[in-house]
């Protein structure tokens, strides 16, 4: 059928919130373009785990197992924090990572014209940045071995970094499709200078690369990336690294280009289906009170819209709206430079829906 | 005796020449203070790889242990960077730390007046910033077991971070030291809602905090660090922090203070030995013009004095005399605003020395 399921994960703090603004702009998009969806409610996070006991319900799994893609607030909070590490929302979005299959992270970080002020850099070193990070998601030390022994000088813990070909290959490649999208430039970040899992990652990066003839290559070691982003932001175009590099270097981008109240991801896997939030976390201090940003979330259904279904007039029309609406100046508490004039999370929600 | 024994190893690229000017400034702190030093060079790095097949000779290593403490320049270049793992500079790297038991790495980032500009942080973000980052240097990814193996699907890379209970103590209970003569506040930096090692991290921070209980300790997660060091960099003091998550924030606080051609850095063990070298690399393009940057060289020189030696009064002479001369507006080409105006490396190594 042409509906189109959309598992729902509201999660903790203020993802429920910004996950209410989001399903508005579904509705009136089926209203505007005829598209139709069809969205059901999960647990997950730590509201599962109060509720069920588990970050990462059997039932919210065959949720999003049986549908087209995800769409996710956030989750956490000091709640759950000292948990045990079977009960931490953490361990529920790593599980669903690895049970959807999902590899590959797209994090893309540009500035909102309206936001460059609130970047901590220069606005001219800002001036075009537009980058996406491309993050494996399912490999690397998040998911080897891990565990405590008795050694030579006492207790010692161990986790293991394990790549295979394959996992590098997937992701590279996607990583190169995506740049020859683009203006055709990519950053491969590793340390291969040091670890055996980054030279395995430069040869499979300089095999791949053959096949892209037209993609400038470049191999950057991860701390000089660091570095790089802070120095030359516009400079970069794709980047591509591996799970915990790219869980550091994608924040940093975040944050340098000060919207990060604005960004939205995508996880995919083989195929269409994907899974979509916004980039900022859960945020319990302000959770309950109606004034986060919204725009984050809406953002990561456009994303969902030209990613998974392919809808990219719709896309267009939130990502238009969500322009004008800032461009007439509106802004929730997170942006507005006159904290008096703020609006709440539902009014930025509704003020996007009427410019669609 | 009081000859204090220096061993000197140039390296390649810049190195010899920054290493040059700040044997100027030990001379001269003979003269000034009646210090006695004796120096003497060995070759390390891709020199020591083209005369001696291994970038750590047994005889640099020997000179190294039988010093008080020792200068480096810099390593590396392009003509080794294909070599195999056995044959590449940083492999010496690597190799001298663990043999001289440097686990810890002190990594200052402040900012100098005269270079505030140079940052490509506003400077109002910037105004106060002075942190150091205590990187654990002999243990974690860096130095477990590596290597490849068929796996299920093909080929595959390992590598293994290990920490015990010991190696943490020590580098966390050096960062509580340092914090104790600073503004007494510490961010120990993990990933520990994801890797054991954190978790044992955090148990050992948390442990040893009981017997600091002035210093005020925060735990930060790895990815958020990588962000707030760009939101609020003048709120930290003391990092410490594992040897692979040092490696990339110690980077990127040392770019976001601008400061990066004037920043030295250390590498201790137990005791008072040291090895001391600038931060900056070794900058193939620009070596033998005698163009570099001698300035952080020479801040390692004064590192020496007060880490080492506890030359406290010859340390503020050379860091005094390194202020002056900037004051009067002498600059190389790397901090020049007006680069018509540069002066080379010699002539600012002379100028310091005549102002101490
Ligand atoms: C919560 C944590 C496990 C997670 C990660 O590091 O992957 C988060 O930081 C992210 O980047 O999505
Ligand atoms: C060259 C490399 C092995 C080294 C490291 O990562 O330790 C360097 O980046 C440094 O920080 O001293």
């Amino acid at each position: 059928s042409d509906v189109k399921k959309i598992a729902v994960l509201g999660g903790d703090g203020i993802g429920p919130e910004v996950v209410g603004e989001a399903l508005k702009v579904l509705k009136k998009t089926e209203e505007l373009f005829g598209y139709q969806f069809e969205t059901e409610h999960g647990l997950f996070g730590g509201i599962a785990i109060d509720e069920k006991g588990t970050p990462l319900p059997q039932e919210t799994l065959e949720l999003c197992k049986s549908a087209d893609a995800v769409l996710l607030g956030a989750v956490g909070g000091p709640k759950w924090d000292n948990n045990p590490k079977e009960l931490r929302p953490e361990t529920g979005l790593l599980g669903i990572r690895k049970a959807l299959g999902l590899f590959s992270n797209i994090r893309p970080a540009n500035v909102f014209d309206c936001l460059k002020e609130a970047s901590t850099l220069k606005p001219e070193v800002l001036e075009g940045t537009d980058l996406i990070v491309v993050r494996e998601l399912t490999g690397g030390i998040y998911f080897g071995e891990k565990f405590r022994r008795e050694g030579a000088n006492g207790e010692e813990a161990v986790d293991t970094c394990v790549y295979n070909v394959q996992e590098v290959e997937r992701i590279v490649r996607q990583a190169f499709d995506i740049a020859m999208t683009r203006s055709k430039r990519l950053a491969s970040v590793d340390k291969a200078n040091v670890l055996e899992t980054s030279r395995l990652w430069r040869e499979v990066v300089n095999r791949v690369a053959v096949e892209y003839p037209e993609v400038e290559l470049e191999h950057v070691l991860v701390d000089n990336c660091a570095m790089q982003l802070l120095r030359r932001p516009s400079s970069f175009d794709v980047i591509v690294t591996e799970n915990m590099f790219g869980d550091i270097l994608s924040d940093e981008a975040a944050m340098l280009t000060g919207s990060i109240g604005m960004l939205s991801s995508a996880s995919l896997g083989e195929g269409s289906f994907g899974l979509y939030e916004p980039v900022h976390g859960s945020a319990p201090d302000i959770a309950g009170q109606g004034i986060a940003n919204p725009i984050a979330t809406i953002l990561s259904v456009a994303l969902m819209f030209r990613l998974t279904f392919g809808y990219h007039d719709a896309a267009k029309s939130i990502e238009d709206a969500v322009k004008n609406v800032l461009d007439a100046g509106h802004r929730t508490g997170d942006i507005a430079v006159d904290k008096s004039k703020a609006i709440g999370t539902g009014a930025m929600g509704d003020l996007i829906v009427a410019a669609m």
